[in-house]
Parts: structure tokens; sequence; C-alpha cells
């Protein structure tokens, strides 16, 4: 849990200041005190350029609000021989023109390079591949390929803001997959909220891609999209938001178990909120051994669905009485009171930003462990996943392919941490070895006759 | 004309030899002649390894048939002193991997980096988006995405291979959007022949993109979907086989004019074959003032359509008897017989790789201009015809941007040349400006109120 300071840090406000500042020693002292007066923290500090007698450098400063961003502009500005000359967003800067990028792997330098890639040399690998249609995987990008498919019902934390709104994001995922698993991720867009809209159209274009992972869309939709295409596909489908989540969950778990000598599979566990998360939690924890869970949600559809699956049905007092671990994905920040913590339960408050309960306040009222969202990130689990899954040829990500990718991961966090760096390549290299061995043991994979 | 020899070069089947060869003076000499006399030609020579009295050294060599190759191995395993360890297929070694990959834009190296790129960072731009719908332009890819549409009904003159072994070809429209106009090309594979399915797939994820480019898709499918996605969306659509063809044949055809002065304006035109390539000709010519077209097909409803566009349906006697330009587009290599052309006559024999009459034996026979279709590339044309209108941000591809590329990259050809070369980036810059500001020019961009 290292990283605590630094991802509260990442999770402000950052402006950039361009300032022209008269070259007298006591100036860059005057401004930085006032900014932090006024609960602005400093980032990087670059000199952008050095006059006769100033210099133009750049601050970049973080703030909680938009209106400590404001009162700090009104406090540069009445400074003599400071001039504020621009300010720039960092965030919006870092993401104009998009994030990624499809690039040629060959080089076409001459013409003869051009007759060999395109027309006519091309023509002999579309023979081959006509003739012996397994050398596909050989002779073109397809089991490299992963469709990420939103329709944008359920964008982060923002709800239904739309596909095109939702693009950072899947572009965000795509640059995920290329940095930690070498894979193209192909952001899709579906400006539809049928489910059969979506699963019709996914049909009709799998052939594209290796595996399809399902991005940001709303519950219940994402669970019938999920079910039928994973039946009809014999590629990898998977929704992110559902079992991205549950194994992250599942590897802190595994690690909690350690530091608080906890038997998951004997504890009770209670689930608050049953959306995507909440659901592909409790498939995996069902499917990793544990006995008793406790589930609730305000639409009773869903709560059927759970008691189907195996999950015991109770309200939210209940859980928190019975509960030894208790996982909240609900949206509802502050939904645990610290009164209803009972002494020795561990605690994962999932919702993003802003927790059901904070960490510290679970602690302080007796919980032996706690923790809250931001130390989930799927991006964890879903590189290696779909590696493994595709290195194996699996025809779907099974349970097994999950828990390993879950143990795994935990295994890489350092002592005391729920959960390994997610920029370690090292942990999304041995997830994608441990699933693709999970695919071929538990039978998924095409390879085997 | 001066890449004839070049291209004709690459049009050969190449293979790599790598042998290891005694040191004895006369052994690499006495290998290059057998291999001449049978023939073969030799690309690069490159010493793999030097060892102690042999060196290990790997030969490219372009030979015209399977035959000939086999005559060559068999030559070499005569030869005392020199060992034949490995036959490469140099272009099935190009293909391995496949050619394009996803790559992130955007450096992320530490947690912070990701905390900008992804949660909590990304949120800040959806909901710009979201707000300000105008935005995706200017922070997603979406504007420089091209999907390029097949369902593989008809890959280069491979016919009906399926869209998985059309992949190839996808991936290299692919990377040369990315080499000479710096867009993104996703392939996108439909597994259907109807024309309802592939309408509806494409309209259910054209958000993902900012034009879409319909390839390798029979006729007459391609006309149909082509009109109706023209119809339904906002954003370029083009049928390259159709269009990308036409424009490329129209320059030639400017600077076969130029030569022969000839008015083309003026000039009969006969086009034999009105599929895909023939109806594109027939509509951008018809746009650039071309009066008489006379036409013929072996199918009555695609000669009706032509009919309908104002052409003249005429037998191929007809055409040849009354053309001053003859345009094949037919597939049937051959099917023009020399004593069917007339003094004076141009000729363009398009069907690849085999044209309907050879250029020489067309000159033999009267022509003053004849050509086939390996001068026609329309790699010449749609790398920059698509960064010029989404550039304008514009609704469609029109004649008017149409007319404009192909004038622009007559103007770049060479002297005597029908066209320029397709890997000077100058030529699709040029294009890219011209298409942009054609479509400003004929209101077709969504930027002008």
């Amino acid at each position: 849990m290292e990283d605590a300071v630094k991802i509260e840090y990442s999770d402000k406000i950052i402006r950039t200041f361009r300032v022209r500042i008269q070259d007298k020693p006591s100036y860059l002292g005057l401004l930085t005190t006032a900014v932090g007066d006024l609960s602005g923290m400093f980032g990087e500090i670059r000199t952008v350029h050095i006059g006769k007698g100033y210099k133009v450098r750049d601050l970049d400063v973080y703030v909680d609000t938009e209106d400590a961003f404001n009162n700090i502009v009104n406090e540069i500005k009445k400074f003599d021989g400071i001039e504020l000359l621009e300010i720039k967003d960092l965030v919006q800067d870092v993401h104009e023109g998009g994030k990624i990028k499809v690039v040629s792997t060959v080089d076409v330098s001459s013409i003869d390079d051009l007759s060999i890639v395109y027309t006519p040399g091309v023509a002999s690998i579309c023979r081959l591949i006509f003739k012996h249609p397994e050398l596909a995987h050989k002779y073109t990008t397809i089991n490299k390929n992963v469709a990420i498919v939103t329709n944008g019902t359920a964008i982060l934390g923002l709800g239904d803001i739309g596909p095109v709104a939702g693009m950072p994001v899947m572009e965000g995922k795509a640059l995920l997959f290329n940095v930690l698993a070498g894979l193209n991720g192909y952001p899709l867009l579906i400006e539809s909220k049928s489910a059969k809209d979506i699963i019709e159209t996914v049909k009709h274009i799998y052939l594209t891609f290796g595996a399809i992972k399902l991005e940001d869309i709303k519950a219940p939709e994402c669970f019938e999209i999920e079910d039928e295409l994973d039946k009809c596909l014999d590629i990898p489908v998977m929704h992110d938001d559902q079992h991205g989540t549950a194994i992250v969950v599942l590897s802190a778990l595994i690690n909690i178990a350690k530091y608080t000598h906890t038997n998951i599979s004997e504890a009770s566990v209670g689930i608050i909120g049953l959306g995507a998360a909440g659901s592909g939690i409790q498939k995996l924890l069902k499917a990793y051994g544990v006995k008793n869970i406790y589930g609730t949600d305000l639409n009773q559809d869903i709560i059927d669905k759970f008691v189907q699956r195996g999950g015991i049905p109770a309200d939210y007092t209940d859980i928190m009485e019975k509960s030894k671990i208790v996982i909240a994905t609900t949206g509802c920040p502050g939904l645990i009171k610290p009164e209803w913590v009972r002494k020795g339960q561990i605690i994962l408050a999932l919702s993003n930003p802003d927790p059901e309960i904070d960490a510290e306040a679970a602690i302080d009222a007796g919980a032996v462990f706690a923790a809250d969202g931001k130390s989930i990130n799927n991006a964890l689990a879903f590189p290696g996943v779909f590696k493994g899954a595709m290195k194996a040829n699996a025809k779907c990500i099974n349970n097994a392919m999950k828990i390993d990718a879950a143990i795994t991961i935990a295994h890489f966090a350092e002592e005391g941490d729920l959960v390994p760096n997610i920029l370690n390549k090292k942990v999304h290299d041995a997830v994608a070895d441990a699933v693709e061995k999970a695919a071929y043991m538990s039978g998924v994979s095409k390879n085997i006759r």
C-alpha cells in the first residue's frame, strides 16, 4: 500500500501555470508559498525560456477543487513582477489527438517492398489462408486483436454518457493492451442500447478478432450480451466490469486472508450491490470455493439471479452482522456507517471515486482490514488474461483461468500490499502464462483435439 | 513508366536459398551461372556466417513459375561443395505475425502517467465530450479512424475467398493508411453475404470512425451497400474498388490526353465490363464531362443501371469500333484481339494480373497509347482522399473531391508516365489538400453552417 499517497495525489485536478517571473531571488519563493497556503501542491517546475531579466516557467499545480484552483489564479494575478501567461490542463493536453495509433510493422520503402506486402505478393498469402484457414493465426494479426466493445451505458462512474464520450476510456484500455501485453485493442463503439443489436453486431464482426472484451455496458443487458456471445462464439468473450474486477478482488482477498489468517472458503462473505462487479465477484468467489455468500441489491430481478446462482439473500444490516468479509459495490459513497462495522471484519468498499466507507474509518470502527476501490484496478487482470487465453487459442475464459490469474496477481504483491504495481510487466507475463496453462489443463484450448 | 521493369520483376515468385558454399573462388560463380541458365534472377546476396573453409549465404532468387523454382532446386542439389540448407519464402516471412499493430501514442511509465491517461484522469475528458460532443474530434482518434470493411466476396482477383483469407489485404490497406497518410485503418471482417446485414452492422459501429472504406465486396451488393450507407451516415463512405480505381484511371487519362493531344470530354469512351471498377469509372468520367460513354457487360441488370446513369449500351465489337478510348475491366485475360484495335486508339486493359490485351500488342496493332492494370493502383488515391475528406469534416466524398484528387495525382506524374510513384508522400499530402479544399468549396464540410 505504499502507492496510497501517490494515488491520492493523482486524484487531484492538475493544471499547469505558465508564468513570466522577474529575476529577483524572492519571487519564486513568494509564489510557491502563496500557492501552498491555498492548499495547492507543486508537481514539476520547468524553465521554458530565459529572457533578459526574467524567466518563463511552467508550474504543475495539483488542487482538490475548481474553487481552490480559482483562488490560486486570483492570488497569482495580484503579484507585481509575476505575469500569468497561460493556464494549461495537463490531462487535456495528454489526451489531445487521442491516445492510440494503428501502425505498420513492416518496412515499405521501395516499390519492391510494396509488391510483397500489397499486390501482387499478398495474393499468395490470401490463397494460403483460403486453403489452410488455421494459418490465419500465423499470417494475420487476428489472434492478437481484441475488440473493446461498448455502447457507453455505464462509462466508469459516469453512467450512460453514450459511446462517443466513452471513447477516451476505450482508447485507454487499448493503450494498456499495447503497453502491458503487446496486444492490439480496437475500440468499437456500438450505437444501441438493445442487447440484441449488440449481440448481432458482434457476431457479424467477430472474425476480425481473437477475443471480445465487453466494456462499460450497464446491467442487466451486460449479462445477457456476455452469456449469448460466450455461447455462440468460439473465441473468448469477457465482460471486464464483471470478471476483471472479480479477479482483482479475489487477488486482494487472497493476500488479505494471508495477512489476517482467514480461511476464505469457510468465511462468510457479504456483497452489497449486485450489479456487474458484484455479480462477477459472486461468480468467481463461488468457483473459488466460498460456501456462504450473502448479497443484496435494490433490484429484485438481480437478487433472484443471485439466488439462482447459489447466493443467500439478506438485507444489508444482516450482511454487516453476519459477514466476516464485506464487499460493497453500490456506487453510494458513505453507505456504510462506522457503527455498523463489526470487530475483526474485512471491508472492501469499492465504489469509485468515493467508497462506501473510508478505509481509515472502517479500521477505527474495528475492522481488521479495509481497502477502497483505488487499489482494485482491473487493468491488473485483463491484459494478461486475454493474452493467455489467446496464446492458448482458448474458446472461452473459464473460472479455472480466472482463478489462476487471481492467484498469480496475488503472488506478485509486495509484503503488506493487496496487489502488485500495475506497470510491473512481469505480473502481466506471469498472468498470461498461468491463464494459458489453465486453458490447456481445463480443456478449453482449441489446440486440443 | 520507368518502374515498368521493377514492377514486372516484383511480379515473380521470390524465394531465398540458404546455402553453405566451400571457399573456392569458382563456386559462387558456378552457382549463379547455373541459376541464371534456368532463368532465375538474383536479388540480394547476404553472407550469414563465415566458417572455417566455407560461408553460409542467403540468395534471393526471382523466378516466373514454381517449375522454374524446382529446376533450380534440383540443380543446386547437384553441386559438390554447395549444400542447400534451407529454402525460405520471402513473402511469407514478411507477412508472418501480420502487418499492423495498435500502439499507444502517450507515455505510460509511472502510476501518475496512468492516472492521467486512464482512471481517474480520463473521466474529465469523457465529461468534456459528453458536454461538447464536437470535442470528440479533438480528444479521441475517431476522426483519424477509417474502417476497412469487407465480407471477402471479391478479394483482389481471387474472388469469394471469405473475409478471413482477405485479412492480409485489409492489413495491407491499413498499413498504407498509416505510412502514406498517418490515418488509423481498422480492418473489419463481416461474416455475411447479405447487403442488409453489412449495412446494419456498419450503421451500428460507425461512431467509432471518421470514415468507412468498403473493400473487395462483390457487385452488385457493393452498390446497394455504398448507396445506403452514404445516404444514412454523415461521414464519408467510399467503395474503393469503384472510386479509388476510377480516380486513378482518370489521372492516367488526363496524362494520356496531354501526351496524345486528346480532348477527353469530346472523345468517345468505351467501357468493357461494368462491375465495381467499370461502374465507378463511368460515374466519374461522366462527372468529369465525358459526353459519350459506351458500355457492355455480361449482366443485363448491370447494363440497365449503366443506361439509367446516362451510359450508351453497345456490344464489344461496337465499342472497339466507335471508341477513341477503350477501358477494359472484365477479369478476362486476352479478351481483346489485336485485330480489333483501331489505329490511334487509347487502350487501358486493366484486369490484373493478366490484362485483356498486352500493352505492346495493342501498340503494335495501331494503338496510340496502351497500358495495363499494374500502373493503375488505387493506393495512389485512397490515402489522400480519405485524409482530405476527414480533415474537412466532410459528410461524403463527392465527385468534385474525386476529380480534384485525380487532377492532383496526374500533375505529379513524371513526364511520359501515367501516374506518379505511390511512395512519394508529397502526392498523398497534395491529394489530401486538394480533396479538403474541394469538400469546403462544394459545401459538404460539416464545418460550414
